[in-house]
């Protein structure tokens, strides 16, 4: 199978990721910060070294300010309602993925309002605009950092130089671009970052993690065993305990280990190399056929490796199964980000999306596209 | 080293286990519920196997009705936060975990009340005190099945009776029984069973449920993309994806299903039946031993795997150390139920855990006992 559904998980992992989460599973598995034998021990030094990495990584002074979720969207409902309360305005935009827009929505429910900037038809956002709607009560801007339908990544420093400005709560969903598009919480201003563990990270399923600047204070969320202040029926206050009630998923956050080291081994700028000359290969290739329209800019600096293409009179579900008939996987629809598709005119159809990976070769992305001529042609017949 | 820290996590997993975690990772990681190509119809189809087995484990009459959490406390987090309401009271108890105290300390400040009804020094309620303890405003009844202190096993088909006469919502926390001890939410009149997965069933860490009986209307705690009604911003109000934002964990959830079938094919009364033979030989030989003090009850029947004690005049921690370094791993201190310690009289020093497992044999608790034999004689010279 040509794997090229990679925005929605990444597919494969390094080899080193599964033999971690093996290895863990069979050796260490121990439950992390609760009892003081080896194996527990082991456990939470795995943990902490993932910290580590992922401190390193994002350039984050305090590894204990990095708390480990089970996805980018726990991560993000941890930030946004932790931070709004009713009576604040929180400014985000229309290229959002449900994990944040379902969120707001929510709150919008209790007395939280929001702003929701728009973008060009290739998802940029106009930075003007979002100067000007910041009001009085905006406590929040909540940015995301590469689109998952259009691969728009937005400026996310300019934007993070703004809300240090008017001194407002920075927070970037990088569910696209964690492992791909270099982060630095310090430089970009960034007050909290969400991000995916499965995603361009390289761990497992079930991994996510949430930095927390230390100046922001943020409500508790799930409460519970923390094998932390264990006789006190008060959630700790210091983190990451504050935010780990339960066991944690160590071997995920093994693999998550496993999969950020292969991408300082490798070198991110080798693997955004990589996606990118896949990407702009497809483009220009697809460019060449009139009945294909592909979504997005050709600004290949500032853009994720995500295309989101349809082929005149195919339904885009049509496509997706003739590409899986043929062993290439994709993911065809609306990709949980409702709004970016009135921007695009793709609302009652969707799109058919293609997110190629490190793992992707060229002769993959020909595969693709002989693929979708192929179907064009037996529509046409 | 001999594992005696199953209530922490269970170790080891059955093989299958770990060969499916491995077998997904590899070939069927796709984002379950996202796509439509083969790898993600089969991540899919795994989690409804999962999803079938639990509901014959549990005998559940709608799989749709269970939702998948990364652990037993989102669980207790979601069910608790998604029915109590400011003026709402809940009854539960002081032999509780902190991931069902906690939440109720933290709800106490929005404005719900809770009656934690006392135990005796074996940990068991007396249902007439619950009886006694409902109000016109009571909502709910959290009852810990078996402790994580003293094994206490409650007879939550009599609670669930009195909470079913009274139009209470019945809440059960089966951290330490699923997988053990049989559960029927039919018979036992249970509205939300919260229940982790890499305990009792044998699933890796990172996994953990929720069954949500049909007429219990609950709050959405995490909203984000499920992959349905992915054009609106409202999240969806039907089960599960109401309550399972954000991709899951595939591969635990596939580790998972392993484990429950292993439990299916061994016979859950035969697991019981072997753990209850290494508790009931070890509480015999130590209560030879004047120089142990062992809490908790006699009744077998009504007791699980776990066993707390202390040595005198040795320090919990030293123990624990001195057993690691025998290659024995217990749990020693609070073990975060802080609120029974003050009911066996150990809130100063705390206990030390020992809770074998279904891998465990008569000869790791022979050597168990050997070892604090030991180190009674050793402090003593």
């Amino acid at each position: 199978m040509i794997y090229l559904d990679n925005a929605a998980t990444s597919f494969p992992k390094p080899p080193e990721v599964y033999s971690e989460v093996l290895r863990c599973m069979e050796n260490y598995a121990g439950n992390p910060g609760r009892s003081s034998h080896d194996m527990a021990i082991e456990a939470s030094s795995k943990i902490m070294d993932t910290r580590q990495e992922l401190s390193e990584f994002f350039n984050i002074p305090d590894l204990l300010n990095i708390v480990f979720t089970c996805n980018a969207t726990q991560s993000l409902n941890i930030g946004i309602k932790g931070i709004l309360k009713p009576g604040d305005h929180v400014i985000s935009t229309v290229i959002e993925h449900n994990s944040v827009l379902r969120p707001l929505n929510y709150l919008s429910k209790k007395g939280v309002t929001f702003t929701l900037l728009g973008v060009d038809e290739n998802g940029y956002l106009d930075i003007n605009n979002l100067k000007k709607a910041i009001r009085k009560n905006t406590k929040a801007i909540i940015i995301n950092h590469a689109s998952n339908v259009l691969g728009t990544i937005q400026d996310i420093r300019a934007i993070g130089e703004i809300a240090k400005g008017a001194g407002i709560i920075f927070m970037v969903d990088a569910s696209q671009s964690a492992g791909v598009i270099p982060i630095d919480v310090a430089c970009d201003n960034i007050d909290l970052l969400a991000f995916p563990g499965h995603k361009g990270l390289y761990g497992p399923q079930g991994t996510g993690g949430l930095y927390i600047k230390d100046t922001i204070e943020l409500d508790s969320f799930i409460q519970g065993g923390t094998g932390s202040e264990s006789l006190s029926i008060t959630q700790p206050n210091f983190l990451p305990d504050k935010f780990e009630s339960g066991t944690l998923n160590t071997p995920g956050i093994a693999g998550l280990c496993a999969g950020i080291r292969f991408i300082r081994k490798v070198g991110i700028e080798n693997i955004r190399k990589h996606e990118i000359m896949l990407v702009e290969y497809l483009i220009k290739e697809l460019s060449k056929l009139s009945y294909i329209k592909v979504y997005g800019g050709c600004d290949y600096k500032n853009r994720g490796a995500v295309v989101s293409l349809n082929i005149d009179n195919v339904d885009v579900s049509e496509v997706g199964e003739l590409l899986n008939k043929k062993g290439i996987a994709v993911r065809t629809g609306f990709h949980c980000a409702p709004l970016i598709h009135q921007i695009i005119g793709t609302n009652r159809r969707g799109t058919v999306r293609i997110s190629p990976g490190y793992f992707n070769s060229l002769e993959d992305i020909e595969k693709l596209i002989k693929a979708l001529k192929n179907i064009h042609e037996k529509r046409s017949l």
